[in-house]
């Protein structure tokens, strides 16, 4: 019986082939529940099955290939990520976990080797956000997360989520039993989605942690007036106190990420300001701040700073702060440190380096945290890019992430109860 | 014969009267080439000629009510404004001017003292910017400054601009016979559409000069980045590059108005980033300058700095300043001093206040001035709204603009040869 081995060419060809699988006029585009993304679903089936896996969907629309392992009482050692893109996006992001965890399953398979524990690949549905405005439905779903008022959210057409989940094969009426108290373990290899292993020159992240998000909407609201005939002095420019205010975001920001203390980023990502005339003071403005941190104490500290220089500026705009709401919150979620040191354990053997590195992009890995421990391999990505068609690791990258995740899933199946 | 004498009860009634000639739903709103303007012509013509005016349309598509003079080969003295309005604005802006030309008309038609110049009063047309983009098209007209480019430009239903004038009774074919040639002076009373006037307690603006406007544009392009995985010290944020020169230009401007050496505001009324998501690091921005100034020294001097300011910002954030685009740049007009002095002159015999002021806002009066002498009569209005339905001036105000007006007329019809 041999050891089982990936196969670096197969992977990367099934890898190029579900990428190929695009609008054409928009590559790399396979929204989930488009006919394309069926298409790239039908792909993945044929190989799960061609692997010996058995298929099913589960009622939150999530593909699941399952190899029975030898003892039946044994929870399930789970590998995955999600096969959706975000509009003119990567063959990469998401996609990589999901054809990894099927070449993992086949190398299983080939070896001949039976786990003990269940085997499944799982491609999250949903993880990028669709046309109804959602992010991470499978994955939700999974985890009980996936209530009704998402479920009655609708897209641009009108249409309900939940009927879009019935087409992808999901059961909104049995959403509760897509909820999973079986697994031992969920690990998620995905690209780094940053710059710092191809910096760093190491070619497998043990990610710490997936970062909390929150957002935050602040509106400013003053009076608009004529461009021409409003003196400076009398003025309540609104656009002034946002500009202020994001100046200021970037100051403290830079300087809490700069300390080093734990992973942290703020973006003013939209300022919009009304009414948008070349010859109009502007009487309202918004903008809208995306908090990222490995560490809640972090987030909180920044966000009472928001809270004094965005007074601060109204202030000196002579504007009212008229919003300062919590559009989101969501806290981080920390990878499984057996899981961990298991990676860091398989890397060793196969003769990769590693570092640790928190995750600044939310993952389905996040979300399965809340079930089982969970954990996630990062391989480098050509120069950070991510969400564009220039997107890239290359075979070797890919190849030697499957690997470590390969040599994972041996480990646990042995070290795990 | 009687002394020539304004009825302000009548006057005020026309404003009124002409106001109600409005989209209903959408209080005050009568823009140039709408049937609702048409409308608001007739009216105006019904007037003119129950004042025994001779009424004509020109080719640039101005209303003008005539009253011959008993020295035939004098030049005209021509009063006038503009009776269109900005969408939701007031019923102030121009239609003052106009409704007051009518009411100083018809009082000198009254006293019976025939002039010895011919007096007009002109309705200009379109001084908003209309549908097609472009504002002061009757008096550009008058000034030879309506070329062909303009009349081929088009509303947002393909509408041609000549052809819009031709319903308007104008005459594109025609256009160059608008200009003229026979004018002793133009003036123009309007609402001062700033907070001057009320705060000082003061009826009667005398205009020093309508500010030139100067407008840039600059854009910065940096790169879009993952608002999750890109670290703050590798940003290149053009957003960051937008909101430092705003702040820049808020404090620039207002040390330059603080200043008082003549008249300066400035104004970031666009600010515009993109991709515009809460999650994505912006990879560009746009934001436009509006610049006013009675002294193009100072104008000049502002957009000297905002070039170093900007520069210096691209380079704090990492970004490229790709455009610094002049838009437009219009030099101020100075109001013609002998005209100046008539109007001091001539409220002083009707009892009233005045200071001198600079125009920030753009009139007809300023095209004007490029083919004969030209002033303005500002009167106050209530907390310096203009552009909005709470728009107001008081009859009282009105009525002593309006008189003010009536007896620089007299006074100039003596004193102009």
């Amino acid at each position: 019986m041999a050891a089982a081995r990936i196969d670096a060419a197969r992977l990367w060809d099934d890898l190029i082939a579900l990428g190929a699988i695009t609008e054409p006029d928009k590559p790399y585009t396979r929204r989930s529940f488009t006919p394309l993304f069926h298409k790239g679903r039908d792909f993945l089936k044929d190989r799960l099955e061609a692997a010996g896996l058995a298929v099913r969907t589960d009622p939150a629309g999530n593909l699941i290939g399952r190899l029975e392992g030898s003892v039946p009482t044994l929870p399930v050692i789970a590998m995955g990520s999600h096969s959706d893109t975000v509009p003119a996006g990567g063959r990469f992001d998401g996609i990589a976990g999901v054809i990894a965890a099927i070449e993992v399953a086949r190398a299983i398979q080939e070896a001949g080797t039976r786990p003990r524990h269940p085997i499944e690949v799982i491609d999250c549905l949903a993880e990028e956000p669709s046309a109804f405005g959602l992010s991470c439905i499978g994955s939700r779903g999974m985890v009980a997360k996936l209530d009704d008022a998402m479920l009655a959210m609708t897209d641009a057409d009108g249409r309900l989520l939940g009927d879009a989940l019935r087409e992808t094969g999901g059961d909104p009426a049995r959403i509760a039993q897509a909820q999973r108290n079986d697994l031992a373990a969920f690990l998620e290899l995905h690209i780094e989605q940053g710059p710092v292993l191809e910096a760093e020159g190491i070619p497998i992240g043990i990610v710490t942690a997936i970062v909390g998000i929150r957002r935050i909407e602040i509106r400013f609201e003053g009076q608009a007036a004529h461009a021409g005939t409003a003196p400076m002095h009398l003025r309540r420019d609104a656009a002034y106190a946002g500009a202020l205010t994001l100046v200021r975001i970037r100051e403290r920001a830079e300087a809490l990420a700069a300390a080093g203390q734990d992973y942290f980023v703020a973006t003013v990502g939209i300022m919009e300001v009304w009414p948008g005339g070349s010859n109009v003071v502007p009487g309202r403005c918004r903008i809208v701040i995306d908090i990222r941190s490995s560490n809640p104490v972090l987030t909180d500290r920044f966000a009472a700073g928001l809270d004094t220089d965005s007074h601060a500026a109204a202030d000196m705009a002579k504007v009212d702060r008229t919003e300062f709401a919590l559009l989101s919150d969501g806290v981080p979620a920390l990878c499984e440190p057996l899981l961990r040191e298991t990676i860091r354990e398989a890397a060793k053997a196969c003769g990769q380096a590693t570092i640790d590195i928190a995750s600044g992009a939310g993952h389905d890995a996040a979300f399965m945290a809340a079930v089982c421990p969970s954990a996630m391999i990062f391989i480098p990505c050509l120069r950070g890019m991510s969400h564009t068609p220039d997107e890239y690791s290359t075979p070797e990258e890919l190849a030697a992430g499957t690997a470590v995740l390969l040599e994972t899933v041996l480990r646990l199946d042995k070290r795990l109860d």
